[in-house]
């Protein structure tokens, strides 16, 4: 039977994923510093063999044959996404693949030395190439798929999502936030002459904040049984679905950066832990996508861990554990803070989407081919200038150089951090117009109708259905903007 | 070329058995306790695919081909020891294979619950099965290579060990001991008598002693930049050459049951380390065998590490981390303490080697088939109380129950243990007769010409000679009794 055959295909990808995901994890937290080389070597290898595995010839007639065979509802589903899986890991020429490889790793290579330098000159014609093969990419996935380009490229982070559906929600947000960060800054500029910031400064050492991270992990839903908190340089949620590693960095000098770091990534590995079980090996049994994932440590994250109820039952938590005693009204503004400033990743919740929205429509004119990488700095910053009154002009670095994401070729992912914080603050709306006292109830540290909620809606439904389907299913209605500029109107509005 | 294919395989085996390597490590030190299920079943089917990768057939045929061609001196020899790896992974038929897997997974299963529970008469059967297996194995080995049975099962664990060369070594060995043990005992009675012992027992944190460990890691050699050191229920020395784990447990009462067994894992570590960088892909690359493998960690830890002159250098590393103040006749009856006992795995170096002679004696006879499972219990008592004047009659849990090798189908591995003591002896010999000032030169806590000795005949060999080539090579000798002897009359002989 070829269902049969997929199924033990499956089992022998999840065993060299899992190898996959251990060894990234490890050699992020545990692995000795000279061991990286051998490490890359093996991984390479490893993901050599998954993906001779993956798109062995045979497979297209194993699907083809299954699709004729008697299966169930699971079956069914698992056959369809594993067929989708087997599409966008099969349209590319495996020359392509090669070549494209190169050029993005050269491309990041470059890039880690020449961002430091500021030295756009030296690092445009490395992005150049990358941008030309990913147009190649965007027109044969457009091909198979039978998508627009730019669609064809979001399709392997979300699938589903298209840009005529993201466009017109992310225009009215970025209307709606163009006048509204500058009133949101101006709100709180008030509010701190009023009363002035408490600093975060204190000393607090890194055994103190991890345990105050363990008990929050812990509080909020992790399994500690099948997980557990490290130590990276930069914080990530990776490992397996059994044994969910996630990290945060420490800084000795205020503990709310890692906390909040913590709730973030604790949001994606509630998404992990919590995925059918059973279909672990299946591609059905994965987290949906990117945005969807996002919406799910930013529904920790920024819903509830930035929601002041949070912290009325979380201030006592954090002065048990550091000896500390922070009021709410101490707290708030350290929690709620709002800053204009060049880094997406250092952004808040207000000021955020207008840098995506700035990626993503100048990411589509670079795929279109309607914009040139030559002629990115001068866009980046008009762009910039326009939605948060700041220039790049002279310091590209921190313009068009910022992120990893295209030198890494990963054109079509941008979108998915702030469709996943709108879709966040969509599930909560729907989440307490079912449950109106979820705020009473985490305050009282009782976060389980919340996580009931989104493990029946979401969790529990690994790939069935697509990125758009999925939230429709979840809320009971399409993507809408409203919902979130509603939570940023009651968070930062005044 | 044919060399070049087997070459490339070596590269995808080296990559399975990272992943395998730091999987292991992983599961014993850093895994969630509810991700051991999902660990199983990944490194069983990683596993899997290194034996279908490493016995496909066409590989008999590259070999051949591989021995027509023009090959250089370090290729030769790592075809020869990839022949000899490949001849001992197909010599047993795959459904053999399976069913002896199936066999020492049961009964070592079994053998956990029954061991606790004192329940020889239930354990009888499971380990008939597995020595009836195991005859059947040795069988096999023997006719593919030409050797004895009981030959053909140690040349797995120690290429070119035979019963004949160390059968007499080991005669010579046991007639001393069986003398000296109780005189050596009455020599510590006669000083614990004038000097009463100061006890070990204290308070120490583990953290403390951690830094005590890697400080005295880093001081014996260990690269700290390509290994580290964590915590497990049973110490081991895993992970690869580039990044090797070692393992220790601490009891916070005392320092030096876990500081002494960290040296033991240095010794393993540093050989690990030191092996030929570039042929790590190699079977010629890695360590030669069992025994030698042993004889670096003894090194370390006997010869070494209970060395007197040691202790005048360690005594004062250990009261700057552990805020003591031992002296040298305080610590040295605890460094040298001897017992008899029961159990192997806590006996001393004089009695150990009477532990394993008795179980090479005893798997002899049950690998030629002179002796019954059902007769072991009384065997084994017999040879306990000729050697070391204790019975186990009642008591078979610490009798023929004791290991695990046995219900795991590991005949052949016991000899490893005490050919690894006396192989240090021989090797420390050796050194100090090349330089004689070894002992003033550990004292300062200088190691660099006992670890430039072993690494010039030990470590960068990898395996390119068999075991008894090795020594013989190493030392200038045949494996002979007399240093070992030597070594443990002077240390206890009083
Ligand atoms: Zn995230
Ligand atoms: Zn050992």
């Amino acid at each position: 039977m070829s269902f049969q055959k997929l199924d033990d295909l499956c089992r022998r990808l999840e065993a060299l994923e899992h190898a996959l995901a251990i060894l990234g994890a490890d050699e992020a937290t545990h692995m000795a510093v000279g061991g990286g080389e051998k490490r890359a070597e093996a991984m390479a290898a490893l993901s050599g063999m998954y993906h001779r595995h993956a798109t062995a010839p045979e497979i297209a007639d194993w699907i083809e044959a299954a699709e004729t065979e008697a299966l169930n509802e699971d079956q069914t589903a698992a056959l369809r996404e594993f067929r989708r899986h087997h599409t966008n890991l099969t349209c590319l020429p495996a020359d392509f693949v090669e070549r494209q490889t190169a050029a993005r790793l050269r491309c990041e290579q470059l890039w880690r030395g020449l961002r430091a330098r500021n030295d756009w000159t030296s690092f445009q014609p490395a992005l150049e190439g990358v941008v030309t093969l990913v147009r190649e990419e965007a027109a044969m996935r457009a091909d198979v798929l039978g998508l627009s380009p730019y669609d064809a490229l979001m399709e392997q982070y979300d699938p589903g999502n298209r840009a005529a559906d993201i466009t017109p929600v992310f225009a009215e947000l970025k209307a709606f936030l163009k006048d509204f960060a500058p009133q949101a800054l101006e709100v709180q500029a008030g509010r701190l002459a009023k009363r002035p910031l408490k600093p975060l400064s204190g000393s607090y050492s890194i055994e103190k904040q991890q345990a105050l991270g363990l008990a929050m992990m812990e509080a909020v839903g992790f399994d500690l049984t099948r997980g557990s908190l490290s130590v990276s340089h930069h914080p990530f949620c990776g490992g397996v679905p059994s044994d969910v590693r996630i990290t945060t960095r420490y800084r000795t000098t205020e503990f709310l950066s890692a906390l909040m770091g913590i709730l973030h990534e604790t949001g994606h590995a509630l998404y992990e832990q919590n995925l059918p079980q059973d279909w672990s090996h299946w591609p059905l049994g994965k987290a949906r996508g990117m945005a969807i994932h996002e919406s799910q440590s930013l529904f920790v994250e920024k819903q509830i861990g930035r929601n002041p109820a949070f912290w009325r039952w979380a201030l006592p938590v954090v002065d048990t554990h550091l000896d500390e005693n922070w009021s709410l009204d101490d707290i708030q503004p350290h929690v709620h803070h709002v800053a204009r400033g060049l880094i997406r990743v250092d952004a808040d919740e207000v000021t955020y989407p207008l840098h995506v929205i700035l990626r993503y429509e100048l990411e589509q004119e670079l795929v279109a081919g309607r914009l040139e990488v030559a002629d990115l700095p001068e866009a980046w910053d008009a762009h910039m200038r326009d939605y948060l009154g700041l220039s790049t002009i002279d310091n590209p670095a921190d313009g068009p150089m910022q992120d990893v994401h295209w030198p890494g070729g990963a054109f079509g992912y941008f979108p998915s951090y702030t469709l996943g914080a709108m879709m966040a603050a969509q599930q909560w709306a729907a989440l307490v117009r079912d449950h109106p006292d979820t705020d009473e109830a985490i305050a009282k540290g009782d976060f389980s109708t919340a996580n009931e909620w989104r493990r029946d809606r979401i969790w529990s439904q690994g790939s069935r259905w697509s990125t758009p389907a999925l939230m429709e299913r979840a809320t009971g209605e399409k993507l809408d903007a409203s919902h979130f500029i509603a939570h940023l109107q009651k968070r930062y509005g005044g």
